[in-house]
């Protein structure tokens, strides 16, 4: 594989993250490192399909798998519970056994569902990430978190279930429409925030060179995180930076203001927050970097609506609510607050 | 808890199971020892909730817990996944938060969603077992597997997850009708074929005495079984005796055999085949137990329709399937057979 770095995830089942370019014709070598059974279910988007489709089954052929393919629809309201049903019969319906696996081809909606279905599948099997967008690259297809949404909210469904290899080819990128780029450029940015002052200088005046080497730095950021708190109970929470407002943000447009759109509203909500909480403020800086990827960061909810659809978090813990602050750039903390205060803190940052 | 007999299960996350008598006013002290929360969401079935609803619901309040009741239709018709996200869609919308739990009241049906529902809600909350059924007290309440039925099988989909407590009050099998506490002695003497020929011959000329005693016995052998391999990579599989053929047969009749049925079926087959692979043949002890039982032992459906039912089977892996077979009443072992191989044997036990 051209180019290609490796990065090792110590979790529970542990497994490499390849990231290449030009080399989605090898991924059949890749896959077979990692699997016995010579039978593999795929999931991907009509979108991805067309673009990628045939590449990837080709090479798995040739590496001697029978392959069967399930194609889902582009985009957020495909990561229901009509869809994992689909496709678990899917994988009942073509005799796919516990040595089998599934390999999620797409974005983060293609690998949240693929990765779930197959946690819950004969209560396991494995699975394989190939990441086709920047956010799935950085974000959703490291570190074994899987979901569907449901009415009541977004990814309360799901399960921790470590993928068996994630191959990240990312040419794929060059494809993407500039909004779902956008999309991966608000995990990317939070990654700075959260962690590296670094990458956010680096990032502070697109357009942004060296793409994989800084795919690269996110993907270290997410394995250090996962690797210390593989199912969430800590450290881990620093990744929901922007995410307990992006959600509600999300789900109250009833995801037609995209991920990485919700969490760029969420990102300046929590510097606001953290500067009425007492810390320093980085409303300003977090703003013009968001700006410079033209990001729109008016929020259409007030502060209510915010409020209520947050409740439904999986952030929730009894009475109280984990939010993620900024106390530098390259440097966020967890604070634990009651429910009652977040309501104040949400309005009194209204505007 | 009157003679109350405690039990520990060392797996990943560990867990008390508590076997005793007249003591379901007490449920909620045993509760309240395993959770922080005050917040429970109840699955029962409308027969187990007439008869026991009131009493734990007013146990649990008085040690302080704030319960939420989801009643589902009784029988295994209800395992499915639209009753599983009707329960999951119970405790969103009552704003259950990861510190909160559920609590399965019932038999196995009712046991096998609410963990399964705990296990993927907000990626995984505690859960209590309160088992009123022979079968759920010393089978499907210990150990972890959850599952929901979909159409192309039984238990296709599910999960490994612990319950944090199993609190089984044997005097709510007082209630059971006849052939809901046969379906349980199914799953007893299995225990014996598999593990313990002294229970076995207990259980030989019913009524039988000191059912506590058995219950306990039977938990302890799946304890050990459960501790020595948690995720059903081994040992574990010895407990599937009598289950290949018995989910075939469950499946085929659309769940009008019901399970312990089934599996009696199952294991009279597995010992024929035990038989004709060149083992002892038991056919004649294990056929006799199960008439002091009542069990109809005339399996329904040929060769051909089991085999096919059974193809869907988790136990299958590649081209190859694991049946479990006695080499004595008191050990059985896992032979690993090409699934044509089972073929031919299923056709020459066919009568």
């Amino acid at each position: 594989m051209l180019n290609s770095t490796k990065i090792r995830i110590t979790t529970s089942t542990p497994y490499n993250i390849i990231i290449c370019q030009n080399s989605l014709e090898q991924v059949g070598y890749a896959v077979k490192e990692v699997l016995e059974s010579d039978k593999i279910a795929i999931l991907t988007d009509d979108k991805v399909n067309n673009l990628y489709g045939k590449r990837v089954m080709e090479s798995l052929s040739r590496s001697g798998f029978k392959c069967y393919k399930f194609v889902i629809k582009n985009g957020e309201s495909s990561k229901n519970m009509e869809t994992l049903i689909s496709f678990i019969n899917f994988l009942a319906t073509n005799k796919i056994t516990r040595n089998d696996a599934v390999l999620a081809l797409g974005g983060g909606v293609v690998g949240d569902i693929a990765g779930f279905a197959a946690a819950i599948f004969l209560r396991g099997i494995k699975y394989i990430q190939v990441p086709t967008t920047l956010l799935a690259a950085v974000d959703s297809s490291v570190g074994g978190k899987t979901a569907v949404d449901i009415s009541a909210g977004k990814n309360l469904v799901g399960a921790f279930h470590q993928p068996s290899l994630v191959y990240c080819d990312i040419s794929t990128l060059d494809t993407l429409e500039p909004n779902v780029l956008r999309d991966g450029f608000a995990e990317v940015i939070k990654y700075g925030i959260i962690m590296d002052n670094r990458l956010f200088q680096q990032l502070y005046e697109p357009p942004v060179k060296h793409l994989k080497e800084i795919i690269t730095r996110c993907v270290e950021i997410k394995r250090d995180v996962v690797n210390a708190d593989e199912f969430d109970k800590g450290a881990r929470q620093l990744l929901n930076f922007g995410h307990t407002v992006g959600h509600a943000v999300e789900l109250l447009s009833n995801f037609s203001i995209s991920h990485g759109s919700a969490v760029a509203i969420g990102m300046v909500r929590a510097a606001k927050i953290g500067a009425l909480y007492g810390l320093k403020n980085f409303t300003q800086s977090i703003t013009h970097i968001l700006e410079q990827y033209d990001f729109n960061l008016s929020c259409p909810y007030n502060a209510d609506q915010i409020f209520s659809a947050a409740l439904s978090d999986k952030k929730c813990a009894g009475d109280n609510i984990t939010l993620v602050l900024p106390e530098e750039i390259g440097k966020c903390e967890l604070y634990k607050i009651p429910i009652s205060r977040l309501k104040k803190l949400l309005k009194d940052t209204e505007i």
